[in-house]
């Protein structure tokens, strides 16, 4: 054994995370570096979905709204993760996607700020949040304006016209992490709301909203809350904000959706913020991984996080130093979310390679490879063992083959 | 064994769709008249579910958003829901709830019809049809218009302000059934769009969209298409439609997803009416519900349900007619969907008693008694042994106990 293998060991055995990995269905031989894409399935998620399908749909049927209590899972779940994000009970609910989420948080700030016409975003934002702004342009006819600048003019652009600020606290490519508190604060002295997209931190890194006097906030379930594919994503609504009016009224936001009254009467508090029938199979799953979140120390999460980011980026100098990869995630481990990005020419194919050898990463347009690093199934050693797999990809150009040139969509 | 139930014994016995009922998990002695509210669970669906839980996402991971085909599925599920429902391929998408169907649906429409200002409805349109519209006059700031009428005064009522009318196609209280082409002729004639909810036919009696020249649909996966508690929903657009720009675009509705262009692009055809990332488990779900039905030949459903239904009218006079039942929904078969109800002052106690004897059956404010009839897991002699069981409940007056009168939610 070398002496760096003997090292990663170590600290391997030395890791008061070690044993989540075992609640997590993971092949002998895989080394999983795109959590932050899909994160893995909890063991328990079998028995869960199961459990939803076979008793509780099949046995319980209808009965199950209220005897599985189906009918208050988004709420649940939605308290669940607000202990994790630093929000009080009644501060989030588990429901659609992240694109509809972000519309209504969208629509809820513009609401509050009738008086102003530009949602605000920066240019590298991840596309859905962008796509979503510009979706409500389009229907307001003009009204409202949705406007990106450089990631870094977004300060200097709040204003007087500006409604609403949304920004992604970690970056989906680089992995920079944004200062909450402070983005906040300044977007608060122009009278500016910010929506914060939590895709990439929520499970990733401690998040404390409240404490950063945040507005509004949408994530994703299917990344570090391990959540399942296409599991429903959530929304933050500070309380002082529960007022707003919801766009997407539907009936399971209503005050009595059972009443069926021909008029929308929000319900109080954040199940306004609900639309449509709850997804209940995608929510069982979706709480395994939330309850398993749970119980996680974030702060121990967080030291590993980076331990593991920091050892990634050392051993890629040491070992693929000279194959031309440019490190684009940040260097200082303060501002670095849960991943690290490199840039390459041969960035796709070099991820396919990588597949090949069970390594998994993921590549992002135009040249981006991107490693996300999930502390609780992630060894060191898996780590030392990838960047060896990429150095011998690198050393022998076993990323040069055509059938690795054709681009797929790759998510 | 006395005649009537020799007689309906031998009807099942003769029922070309008997075997359907083998392919449900229905437990012994339940007799299931909630398939409107949520349809029973395929047998299929628990290992179908547990394949794309364990070996799909547990073991393929990120691979399996083009290894098991998640990232097509709304398309695949949509085609084979078009075959049911008379549309073309690439018509139809699952995807979503169905209220923000209604939503993708509406703003669609409005966006084909700029210069009318009014969305219309029948006054006891199923409430989240006409919440969604309620939420878009909202945010229109009064620019739009929710209208709702007297059922029988909606065909009067367009007009040149008319932008969309949104139908329910079979009633959800009554199950009267809209002639979709009629009224979709009329409504063109006055230069209208009509989005019709099919939650309460589709599944449930044969649909032919473009026979009827209908411009937009959208309706319900867990009713009579059994796939599963909250199922994606699905929505229709006519080809000639399929320009519209959609409000809620999401990156899964953009023309190239994982190029992450900065700009919303649509996607050609259906595909721009998908928004955010596909609810993967929920979709697998409804998969094995839309796979059986696509093996059932619809007129023999139809047939099959309407004579559960006359059965039914039939022996609540014959044995309940002296108890204060009234029946609302069509005496006239072609006038009636999948399902009947009744008014009876003790509605809700009554739904009580009949759950406490294995007949469950739906409560609908403020006095409606509503029966589903699934063609495809009731027998004859279902129908009639419910009947016998409410006799003896109204005979001895088994409902007036004090526990069945705490109203709680029933979905």
């Amino acid at each position: 054994m070398s002496a760096q293998l003997t090292d990663v060991t170590a600290r391997d055995a030395g890791d008061p995370l070690r044993e989540f990995r075992d609640l997590f269905q993971l092949r002998d031989g895989l080394i999983y570096l795109d959590g932050n894409s899909l994160g893995a399935a909890p063991r328990a998620a079998a028995d869960c979905v199961a459990e939803a399908v076979t008793n509780q749909w099949g046995e319980g049927l209808i009965t199950s709204w209220l005897g599985a209590e189906w009918s208050t899972a988004p709420q649940r779940i939605g308290d669940k993760i607000a202990s994790i994000l630093g929000a009080k009970p009644g501060e989030i609910v588990a429901a659609d996607s992240t694109s509809v989420n972000i519309f209504k948080a969208l629509t809820a700030a513009l609401s509050l700020r009738p008086d102003r016409s530009v949602i605000l975003s920066e240019a590298t934002n991840f596309p859905t949040d962008v796509y979503m702004m510009q979706g409500i342009e389009t229907f307001s006819g003009g009204r409202l304006k949705a406007v990106t600048v450089d990631p870094d003019a977004v300060l200097d652009r709040l204003g007087d016209d500006v409604a609403v600020l949304l920004l992604t606290q970690v970056h989906y490519k680089s992995g920079l992490v944004r200062d909450m508190a402070k983005v906040t604060r300044r977007a608060h002295a122009k009278g500016v709301l910010v929506i914060w997209d939590l895709s990439h931190s929520a499970g990733a890194l401690p998040v404390d909203l409240n404490s950063s006097n945040a507005d509004f906030a949408i994530g994703c379930g299917y990344k570090f809350l391990n959540g399942g594919p296409g599991a429903p994503a959530f929304i933050f609504v500070a309380e002082r904000h529960q007022a707003a009016a919801p766009v997407l009224s539907g009936w399971f936001g209503h005050a009595s959706p059972f009443a069926f009254e021909e008029d929308y009467r929000p319900a109080g508090g954040i199940t306004r913020f609900l639309c449509g029938t709850p997804q209940v199979l995608g929510l069982a799953a979706l709480e395994c991984g939330v309850d398993l979140m749970s119980r996680v120390d974030m702060a121990e999460l967080r030291r590993k996080s980076l331990a593991l980011g920091d050892l990634f980026i050392e051993r890629m100098e040491l070992r693929c130093g000279t194959f031309g990869f440019e490190l684009v995630s940040p260097r200082d481990p303060a501002l670095r979310g849960s991943q690290v990005s490199y840039t390459h020419p041969n960035a796709y194919e070099i991820v396919q390679a990588l597949k090949e050898r069970d390594v998994i990463g993921d590549f992002r347009a135009p040249d981006i490879l991107r490693f996300g690093l999930t502390p609780l199934y992630l060894r060191y050693a898996d780590i030392a063992e990838a960047i060896e797999q990429l150095r011998e990809i690198c050393l022998t150009r076993a990323w040069d083959k055509p059938e690795y040139r054709t681009r797929a969509a790759v998510t």
